[in-house]
């Protein structure tokens, strides 16, 4: 395989005719496909739909403490979600509330009171002059919404595979008190997949923050989402490591069961100290009289422990594995040593990530939208949507099926050379 | 019946001296009861017990535009339960948006939105120096509760039968423009049960608001909440009236199916302008992927539509009419003509408001609690817990069963008796 920028221009010339061939051809088929959002597939679904049937009109809905989960009350969480989750997060179930259906409804809300009523006593954010935030690139965007939606300054650190740029993490949180807190998906990252390494996680544990209330946001949204059985990546427990390093409120760890029972009717949890969980009791018992139990009770009769949530994921894995290596194949032979383009490899989480050429992300992902293909929109992985190179692209697999899922992955590989190729004539 | 207030001192002291004994034997009875939240009686809750087995591991999930439920999706509500809401709220389903579980929730996100970006482009409050809500009383502690936690400043408005009183809310709202919304819960008001008449309503809808974003938080929690198929109370539609007035965009309606399926496990939802409901969507589509579909859809499927509501609502309203009649029936045997306490008599809705004696109600509440009976504090339907007259109880009889609530009744009445004659002998 030639390189394209080794290639001479006429040969440049001679392969957009043949692309531009190709991408007719496509167009004409007139194709729908999405591989924008992180969405289960409905195979994936179904594996879950056993849950429907373990409340029936004549089950027992008293939760282990004896409470009705039908009546109001309980508004930090049934005992047994609590340990679920805390199963699922790693921590104790003393150290877990119990939220609705949404964990970035969860991450939303605590940004919105921190602004109201700061954190643990300390200052209101919306009367601070500047409120910034870390947000490690590419990352997802939704968070960077957040930040985005409360006029929070966000500064981009670049990621690495064992994790965000920790120096200068350490720098900033260190130096600047304006820096309240930092977005991490710390186990199968979005977009990239890569799981921070014991040294970051430990360097986390260990910031000096300048501000008193800095939170970590961890949102560990892929901590049992793993695609092989034999070859999982393993993240260290942050909530454990902060306090050995004498942090222990410095974490909010979220987690949700969105991606392994339901999108939009999974339960939601934070972790954290019981400091930082006595300042979320305060407003929550403004906010709501409780959450969903009939929920929560519905998740843990079905799930029963741990290991039911593994045996679970094994299920989910064997159907998004095939995915994923599939749109790894058609990169790899269609892509490999033509230096356009280079990608991730994830053992676990939602995407791949995608790296074209310097300035090509937009027009790719718009000639794939023009050939009837929706990615994720080109910069959405970057705050304010803006990719400094204009070179990411999230690729999300698990949504539609496999023959579906090849014609993208084919489509969106013309597209990448083509774009290549134009931004190379360009030049 | 002698009046409590003409009798001699020696009579008042007879009495105490009665009321002592029998109030130290209710309390050797060790009682264990609670008159003091909305919550419905466990019979209730089996009413709607079938509605766990509608949605079934072979169901067909998808709603009826195709989407499937169980998925990522539809973050403002499924057609079927906007039509179910909107008919239960008797606005048009394109006036609707379907959230979570809790219409407190909605409510408090609101109240939030507000503070941190504003009503509709307006200024967002915590920008302002004063921000004011009129707040009718006796009225519910939860609303006051949301107001005080953002340090808006609340204005007492005396209720009547008739809503509260309108000449009162005018002058202020269109005086003050730091008056940016009034609580309400119009049908079966929470605590008196009373209903806003329709001249009431039409000067809601009348209103002319110094703030152009002052808006009338309506919460209409007891819509469908009748104790009688035969007589029952009407609430003409505000956002009819509104619009008709020229105000489409001042007022939230707020309801939930709380206390028709299952408190804590319903659905909510907010009917509004398109404006409005657009102002709403901004922030919601920042705040979550969505609501939990698959509870729209169970609901929808268990109650069909309104018709099915109002049946269902006439099964509640056979289990709780005796409840409501028992705790009259106990009030007027013993304390009618004693000129010590009155009581509504509200014809749907939760609750029962009580007036005692000025100066009494904290001391009947802290009696009642002395002998193991659990009302709601006093104090707590007035802003801030201040009572001005420490008159108001409210009571909540659907709890408790039927013979709980007759002990609980009976210590009730005991208690007010023994508070009124301490007060009088104190004078």
């Amino acid at each position: 395989m030639k390189k394209y920028s080794e290639m001479s221009r006429e040969e440049l010339l001679a392969l957009k005719k043949e692309l531009d061939q190709q991408f007719a051809d496509i167009k004409a088929q007139g194709l729908s496909l999405d591989m924008s959002r992180g969405k289960p597939g409905m195979d994936q679904l179904d594996i879950s739909m056993e849950m429907m049937d373990v409340l029936k009109g004549d089950s027992d809905l008293k939760c282990e403490t004896g409470v009705d989960c039908r009546n109001y009350g309980v508004p930090d969480g049934i005992p047994e979600a609590k340990r679920l989750l805390g199963a699922i997060s790693e921590v104790d179930p003393d150290n877990i509330i119990i939220f609705g259906n949404s964990s970035l409804n969860v991450m939303f809300d605590t940004v919105a009171r921190s602004m109201t009523h700061g954190v643990m006593g300390n200052t209101p954010w919306c009367k601070l002059d500047k409120v910034k935030f870390l947000c490690p690139v590419p990352g997802y965007d939704r968070h960077f919404k957040i930040t985005e939606f409360f006029g929070i300054e966000m500064i981009n650190i670049p990621m690495t595979p064992e994790g965000p740029d920790m120096d200068m993490v350490e720098k900033l949180v260190s130096e600047d008190a304006a820096v309240k807190g930092i977005w991490c998906v710390p186990k199968y990252s979005n977009p990239q997949g890569y799981t921070y390494s014991e040294e970051t996680v430990k360097r986390f544990a260990h910031l000096k923050p300048a501000a008193p209330d800095f939170r970590i946001y961890w949102d560990n949204a892929y901590s049992v989402h793993h695609l092989y059985d034999e070859d999982q990546d393993f993240l260290l427990e942050i909530l454990d490591e902060c306090a050995k390093a004498g942090n222990p409120d410095m974490v909010y760890k979220f987690t949700s069961t969105s991606k392994i029972s339901f999108p939009g009717s999974g339960i939601a949890a934070v972790a954290a100290s019981k400091a930082n969980l006595d300042d979320f009791r305060k407003y929550m018992q403004i906010q709501t009289i409780g959450h969903d139990k009939l929920n929560q009770l519905r998740h843990v009769r079905f799930f029963k422990d741990l290991a039911g949530v593994h045996e679970h994921m094994r299920k989910h894995a064997a159907l998004i594995r095939p995915k994923f290596q599939l749109v790894d194949d058609i990169l790899t032979r269609e892509l490999d040593g033509l230096g356009i383009g280079e990608w991730t490899k994830p053992k676990g989480g939602y995407f791949i990530s995608f790296e074209s050429m310097e300035g090509c992300a937009k027009a790719i992902v718009a000639k794939a939208k023009e050939a009837g293909v929706v990615m994720t929109g080109a910069g959405a992985t970057y705050p304010y949507g803006k990719d400094p190179k204009d070179s990411n692209i999230r690729i999300a697999p698990t949504y539609p099926d496999l023959k579906e899922l090849e014609e993208a992955a084919k489509v969106f590989v013309v597209c990448v050379k083509l774009a290549s190729v134009e931004k190379l004539l360009e030049a």
